[in-house]
């Protein structure tokens, strides 16, 4: 990006990387060793790792060692959604997995589960967990065959709102299941504590907050009861996940997580930014259509539709006046589908929706741009241009 | 590295990042992007990939169509050694996996195949794969239950032995087998063409040769037949592997390809080095052991005993010397295990074995210096100290 000539309004499938995350990355660069040598190189490179491990804990106040790294989120997802658990040597089987339906791709997508043994449970018209149909579902469980997977989203990537995720874990637990909670658009945004017990798991990406792509993370509350490792060999991280680990990425992912951790509270700044924004984009075109409305949600995200335009149409002329935005989200290469989580929701929309998401790198003055670009182009929609 | 007062010889545990390798990943550090997104910021992250693409391709002389990049090399083996395969809609079932007994533990694990499914074939006390016992046992192949998966290093990782995968391949085809070939050691050193078909899939792996870790690659000689897919999500890929790729990680391993490629010639004067070398230890410790001496080996590797001397002690000996070397492979978190190498060779080696694994930025001033301070460790343990 040739600095301010674009604004940058894509962070939940991006967040542009740390100027501190960058120094730590570029700082390790000359650590050549593998992090498994016993030499000093070798021990040079596994403290860089036993550091990023500790900063990354920190941010969700887990120990850190039941921090798993992965190569990201995706991975992480597809270890913790397996049926094959042990506790210690006992194998433990869960026999279904529970998967929100307006959860991300890479939870929907189910892991290693058979399509016969997974199900999904339903989000109101809000985005929110239907609780009560949540309950049912799980109260059904046969236990007889293993236990109950349950896997949610904290906070949605697309239109942000926030799930109760405590309420879902009471219930989750009420009916002695294992919860898995992706955490990874809200990690960093919201306070996250894992020590109250409220998640068996956490899933984490390192570039959602800053770090490098390449990283990210299953966090374990207890590491009594761990999946089996997706990807064997080595031995790395206690055997739960093998393969060389990359201290430049996990160096970056750490320093991203520490910076998170501390700049909590500039996220009030940005939700400042974003009402501004929401309320010129109302005030421009009075008919637009935004979601989740009125629930509790990410400070970042806005989520909405503006009729007489399709949101691909919206998407296009916004990066043509140099504005990053996303039609719905970011999850294979360059396609644009339909929104699953509006449809989970219950919504039609025929033009689809568009997502501003920013970040701590937004100014006032990126608002005022894009409410000055997006009157035009709102203007033409509604010429029918 | 504090400059020249460490010597690096464990380049097969991992080569120091490259000089361009790292240029050409701060040179994208600044692409914010998910490559999946469709605006201007997804689109420069997309050609990043693309490029990286063409480069591990033309290392290895294979369609950039048919580079799956992973997380590195474990993740890529685990990938390709699974049951589970398709031909298009149509699922192929791969019914036993036969796994070179001199492996790396990456493919010696086994994959996600059950342990009743995994076979291991033997290699003989010089380090090659013993052809006509593994004819032998693939000639039992029950192809009733299923098509035989025939997994064999290159080149080894600790003896540096070449193995003859023309050989084992047409042994292999003539069997109706699919042969992976892990050419994580010999990539980079040794010319490599899969266009021949001689592999049926190649895994490789960037820190190996000199671009960063967090990176590797299943490459195939055709997409007809692919694995499921170990990691499911936003179907990147091609949908043969989900998750957010890293344009900075990827932009080093095509850039350490690249150079690679041009650089092949220069391991003439490593082999040079390390012929100096491996005299130089013969003249000082008559009575070293020298493994899969007289075979064709990587250009680069000795692995050798030093009667009296433990491989542990030798190395840390080394290590307090300022010398980086290995005892055995570097696997999992600083632990040193027997070699299953020598195991696999049938070699009886009561001190075990040690490492040294020489690169382009050896120098002949190395390799004297070694042997200074070797001849005055050869000579304490000669004297019982």
């Amino acid at each position: 990006m040739a600095g301010k000539s674009r604004i940058y309004f894509d962070y939940n499938a991006s967040a542009p990387l740390l100027d501190d995350a960058r120094a730590a990355m570029i700082a390790v660069m000359d650590i050549d060793a593998n992090p498994s040598s016993v030499h000093a190189e070798g021990r040079k490179a596994r403290a860089v790792v036993k550091k990023a491990r500790r900063q990354v804990a920190a941010l969700v106040n887990a120990n850190p060692d039941h921090v798993v790294f992965t190569s990201g989120a995706t991975e992480a997802a597809a270890l913790a959604l397996t049926p094959h658990y042990s506790m210690g040597r006992a194998p433990v089987n869960m026999s279904r997995l529970y998967v929100c339906a307006a959860d991300h791709p890479c939870t929907l997508e189910g892991g290693s589960f058979r399509a016969e043994d997974r199900m999904l449970f339903p989000v109101r018209d809000n985005g929110l967990v239907d609780l009560p149909a949540l309950e049912q579902v799980v109260a059904l469980h046969d236990h007889a065959a293993g236990l109950p997977l349950v896997v949610c989203h904290f906070a949605n990537n697309e239109t942000g709102v926030i799930q109760p995720v405590d309420e879902i874990s009471r219930l989750v637990k009420a009916n002695r299941g294992v919860f898995v909670v992706d955490a990874v658009q809200a990690a960093g945004r919201l306070p996250i504590d894992i020590s109250t017990g409220f998640a068996d798991y956490l899933i984490l990406s390192s570039h959602k907050i800053g770090g490098p792509k390449g990283a990210g993370a299953l966090v374990a509350f207890s590491d009594l009861l761990m999946p089996m490792p997706l990807i064997r060999g080595g031995g790395q991280e206690r055997g739960h996940r093998s393969g060389t680990e990359s201290p430049v990425n996990l160096a970056g992912f750490g320093q991203a997580a520490e910076h998170a951790l501390n700049s909590m509270d500039e996220w009030q700044d940005v939700a400042h930014l974003r009402d501004q924004l929401e309320e010129g984009i109302r005030e421009v075109a009075p008919t637009s259509v935004f979601y989740a409305q009125g629930e509790k949600r990410l400070p970042n995200t806005i989520f909405f539709s503006l009729p007489g335009m399709k949101a691909e149409t919206l998407q296009i002329a916004l990066d043509l006046d140099g504005f990053a935005t996303s039609p719905g989200s970011a999850c294979s290469s360059g396609k644009v589908g339909a929104s699953h989580v509006l449809a989970a929701m219950g919504v039609q929309s025929g033009e689809g929706a568009i997502r501003l998401s920013l970040g701590l790198g937004n100014s006032a003055a990126d608002v005022s741009d894009f409410l000055q670009k997006f009157a035009k182009i709102a203007e033409r929609a509604a010429s029918g241009e």
